[in-house]
């Protein structure tokens, strides 16, 4: 599990500055590589990250504004230059269909790589695997949006103390775990027995929205959200005029939902600096607080 | 006409590295921005090299490869935010409409500039105006390509030594240009009399192409070629097999056709360095040698 961390490639909103590029992370979860919303010039942020871009196992696309979007042709093009032949999972707004087939081949390319297209069209459950679940919901942006989580299942862990106390060692912990109770001597041990209960880990991933239910049902309970936090609450009648959260908004959710690390981000250019966005948010929202740099890494917090 | 110059966005060819991106070049030209094969990151790469993206007035593009035409949704959407609402010409090979359609209309985006689609489906002139023309070449390239060129007419200029030499002065000179000739005393003053001709400019740009007429015709008597050299001459089979150029080509062409600042670009990245590339070229080239970087200002030269 060492190895869930997020990886930004770029943390600017419509206009890309110089020292922000378009939006674009990749949340690297066991042996999954989840892309959300690559804007142009992914492709080469992620080589400037040093990530590979056939780390990509799915794509997770919230809207079709070109900040989300427009790095899409550029990394499956890439893709098929590296040879990637596995399937890559694509998800976006079901009404997006259109727009992601002009990404899809928006120029000429030796079309390798198997993009198997999931668009989105109903809330909850999207994908299923040994990572645990990917759900989207619904956000609340001039064009239809929607936010993404991934969820680990709660689950069993052997707790080693336990396991000396009962005896039970080697390959006989195997054997326990298969058929849930083996025998010592006059004894059953029992999974439960030896076992406590571990709450999954969860990701979420809030962009282009104003505050609506979806927004907190993603949000609820995760050890890291990814939250857009376009504007201040000074420019609070910006945000609600384009669709947009503030960053005092953004963390009043984290607080309420439970969030251990939040990472701020896709901060508009009016902005010279990221002082009021930190200050905003440290005065609602008591955990890490992370104000999303490019090219940052992200590790996500260890299991509570 | 000191305003004509070239800004280098990007000289990476089908894969960027940490210090080229994809292609992008915009030659300025007067009150015209010309603006060459724009791949993805291109809108990021202008701000870099501070130039407004609302400098551009016509978008050449040589082919529909991603690392040439990436850029293009961005470059559109950023002119539609920037509230650029006189016309933007766009050139591509005619058999690319389909492509372009796309990068047009690649995400949702509030659509204001008129870009005007010019698809290219014939040699010769393809745009006349104050700057002179654009000319459009066949190029050799697995898919369908076109190099460009940009000329100046030839004219004539007034030489102030011959003004003064038969007294004319002020708003005489804008009465002879008018009428052709003027009289002072007894004397009649013909334009020819205190003119001199004056060679147009002449700028080219040859993207990815095997050695072809089209090149030849392209970079005859440029003051100023942008000219790609993919390879070195020790890979020229891949060069060949890929419809690429090697340095040696590149700069065999500029001496054969008098070429008198040759610019290489459009690097594999397979060289860790330029030095193969600049020996070459220096070996068969005499005039002017730039070995593109990006961000890098190149000037016309001076008129001959």
């Amino acid at each position: 599990m060492s190895g869930r961390e997020l990886i930004v490639f770029g943390t600017a909103s419509q206009v890309p500055t110089r020292h922000r590029n378009h939006n674009g992370y990749l949340l690297r979860w066991d042996d999954e590589g989840f892309l959300f919303d690559p804007g142009e010039g992914t492709q080469r942020q992620m080589l400037l990250a040093g990530v590979s871009p056939t780390a990509v196992t799915r794509m997770c696309i919230t809207h079709l504004h070109g900040d989300h979007c427009l790095g899409v042709p550029g990394i499956i093009q890439r893709l098929s230059l590296d040879r990637v032949v596995r399937p890559v999972q694509a998800y976006y707004p079901a009404s997006g269909r259109e727009y992601f087939a002009r990404l899809r081949h928006a120029s000429v390319f030796h079309d390798v790589t198997d993009v198997r297209e999931m668009p989105v069209d109903a809330e909850g459950a999207i994908a299923v695997g040994p990572f645990g679940t990917l759900e989207a919901r619904r956000l609340d942006h001039p064009v239809d949006a929607v936010g993404y989580r991934v969820v680990e299942p709660d689950g069993d862990r052997f707790v080693p103390e336990l396991l000396t106390q009962f005896g039970v060692a080697g390959p006989e912990v195997g054997e326990l775990q298969r058929a849930g109770s083996i025998r010592r001597g006059t004894q059953t041990v029992r999974l439960s027995d030896v076992t406590r209960s571990r709450r999954g880990q969860r990701f979420a991933f809030v962009m282009d929205t104003r505050l609506c239910d979806g927004v907190y049902a993603l949000a609820d309970g995760a050890d890291l959200l990814v939250i857009e936090a376009t504007f201040l609450d000074s420019d609070a009648d910006l945000a609600a005029r384009y669709g947009h959260l503030t960053a005092r908004q953004a963390a009043q959710v984290a607080t309420e939902c439970g969030v251990r690390r939040l990472v701020l981000t896709h901060f508009s250019q009016r902005y010279p600096d990221m002082r009021g966005h930190h200050d905003e948010a440290r005065a609602v929202f008591d955990g890490d607080l992370v104000l999303a740099e490019d090219l940052a890494r992200v590790k996500m917090p260890p299991r509570r």
